[in-house]
């Protein structure tokens, strides 16, 4: 008997149902060619199909113009974070990068391995991560300025993207892409691992402006590497992670068709998160850990007053059919992760839980 | 209704029925989690155990000694062409590669691209890759003989590995992992994508004695492209292809309980490859392309003495259900991939098309 719970993982996450029972019903023969997705050839006018759809998918969904590219890569945003430095700086450029936690950490303790010119603009690490940097110093000859559009672990996310006087953003956007509208001009590259609003994890979406992809042509770096090899042979120079794109094709569909967009996607994630964050401000049982006007609308971070009490909190929720509200390890407490597929309902019945809990406990 | 096709695509490629219907009965919610494999953290308990459990069936199949890691990457085949060199060889140090085809030429000069210092020990460019080289003429002092054990353009297998004087063999053994067993002693390193004999595409093992994690410990290099990234860290430094691994430890589960081990399973191989060139050997109305003692068990090769009937040829077959007989685009002709997972019934459905067709066309 199947049984399904409410899945606030911070991902891989919850995916929609209804993608779910479709992949479920077509695994043994794929539009009818007797195989399943998982045995045909990526050079199959079959696959060619998806990786096209997918493609033009994120194009609409995003409003992309001309000068856009859509690319699918391997390797997650840990790869970006080396490729990005690889293929936009040479020897004597620099570029700027935002500091608002682990991961942004990271995409820049990586481009100073690789012995690349960078340094922080701004930082929240002051407070822990704890909000969003309003000012900045930028470098009026960064390249790029690199920012994490939503910080997994601290809770907190660009409302609006920072004023860089036109120096192209580089955005890790792993973890809210096609959560809402972006203003896709200012933007000259962003990268997101699919884990979390696309797909299974192993697929990389990247778009990037066309003009960055000469930057650096003289660069040394292995070809999977180099943006410009899946540009010019549309992501197939190599196989590509067929299965990953072709899920993602039914959730950007699901995205297109079932909610109407990403105007349409933005009102519901605002109204989730709204009402947990109302139930978790209506008591001084819970507390949120980030800066309120700061807050993510996907990864609603909070703690018990009583720290002691949260292991048994996060174990009455799972057995109560409420799966991944562990904090991330590195900062503990409660967080519950709510992508485009997780619904109003399970944020119901999060809220109900909560509420009785803190009855039981308080 | 569901149908099934004899699949003889070069990969992506067959995966064994039963391995599809059970993850097809697992998608919504994977062993009682609620959740699907495709929704649930790859640091959960759950996942560690799948992960586990396909890193030991790997070890048992092979029968690795204790001084072998298996790491799961992504990338593909072209992504290790650029991390060997990038690992094992320093600024001063040669390597060995030996050409038998495309792969094998593309993995050479992904090395020139980064700088190493290599060379060809052998090749069989000389008469199209249609053989494998007996002798090579290698550098006693290389630090690795890269070999291709299975050419799946070609048709053409190392039927027993080259005689390095105990230079390591570092091996792309995409098409033939898992088809037979291997003296893996031999080898420094071994990898293979996925998409033939183990899984999905988007999946790469390596199997890699521990020595060499530590060749080149000052080169730079992204950190994802470094072996003892993934070695440190269990193959989980970010987050890696679920799905894939998933899917992978069910194949390998299947091999080894189901067929019994690589032993039984290159007998199988090796029965259907028999049957196969055995009927193209009866009749010049077909002809194999690779030399007799080099032929592949994995890709037979071969054309219709009319090259011109090949595209009705491959066309009536797949009307007949027997699917993926068309040879790679820059040889043509006819090509029969016989993974582990396409049975003797699938190689006797195609025997019997092919008499028929020359019966009718002949």
């Amino acid at each position: 008997m199947t049984r399904r719970i409410h899945n606030f993982n911070p991902g891989p996450a919850a995916l929609p149902l209804s993608v779910l029972e479709e992949v479920q019903a077509e695994m043994l023969d794929f539009r009818g060619s007797g195989m399943s997705i998982l045995e045909i050839s990526h050079r199959s006018d079959l696959f060619g199909e998806v990786l096209t759809e997918t493609r033009n998918r994120a194009r609409r969904l995003f409003g992309l113009p001309d000068n856009y590219r859509v690319l699918f890569i391997q390797g997650g945003a840990s790869l970006q974070f080396a490729m990005a430095p690889l293929n936009l700086l040479g020897e004597k450029d620099r570029a700027d990068y935002i500091n608002t936690g682990t991961w942004a950490t990271k995409a820049f303790e990586q481009a100073i391995l690789l012995g690349k010119k960078v340094r922080y603009a701004a930082s929240s690490e002051e407070k822990a991560f704890s909000f969003i940097p309003k000012t900045a110093d930028f470098d009026p000859e960064a390249r790029y300025v690199h920012i994490t559009s939503n910080n997994t672990i601290r809770g907190t996310q660009w409302q609006t993207y920072p004023d860089t006087h036109g120096i192209p953003l580089v955005c890790d956007m792993c973890s809210d892409i096609f959560s809402r509208p972006v203003p896709v001009e200012k933007f000259g590259l962003i990268y997101a691992g699919a884990q979390k609003n696309m797909g299974p994890a192993g697929l990389t979406l990247v778009i990037i402006r066309e003009d960055l992809l000469g930057w650096n042509p003289e660069a040394v770096m292995p070809t999977l590497l180099r943006y410009k090899t899946y540009s010019d042979h549309y992501s197939m120079y190599n196989t590509p992670p067929c299965f990953g794109i072709y899920v993602a094709e039914k959730v950007l569909a699901w995205l297109e068709k079932d909610i109407g967009g990403l105007e349409n996607m933005a009102a519901l994630n605002r109204a989730k998160a709204d009402r947990l964050y109302g139930a978790i401000d209506a008591t001084d049982f819970y507390a949120g850990t980030a800066a309120k006007e700061d807050r993510s609308l996907m990864n609603v971070t909070f703690r018990l007053r009583n720290h002691d009490l949260e292991p048994l909190f996060i174990k009455e929720a799972l057995a109560a059919g409420l799966g991944g509200l562990k904090g991330h390890k590195s900062v503990g407490g409660c967080r519950a992760s709510l992508y485009n597929a997780t619904g109003m309902d399970a944020v119901e019945s999060l809220v109900a839980f909560m509420q009785d809990f803190e009855r039981r406990m308080g």
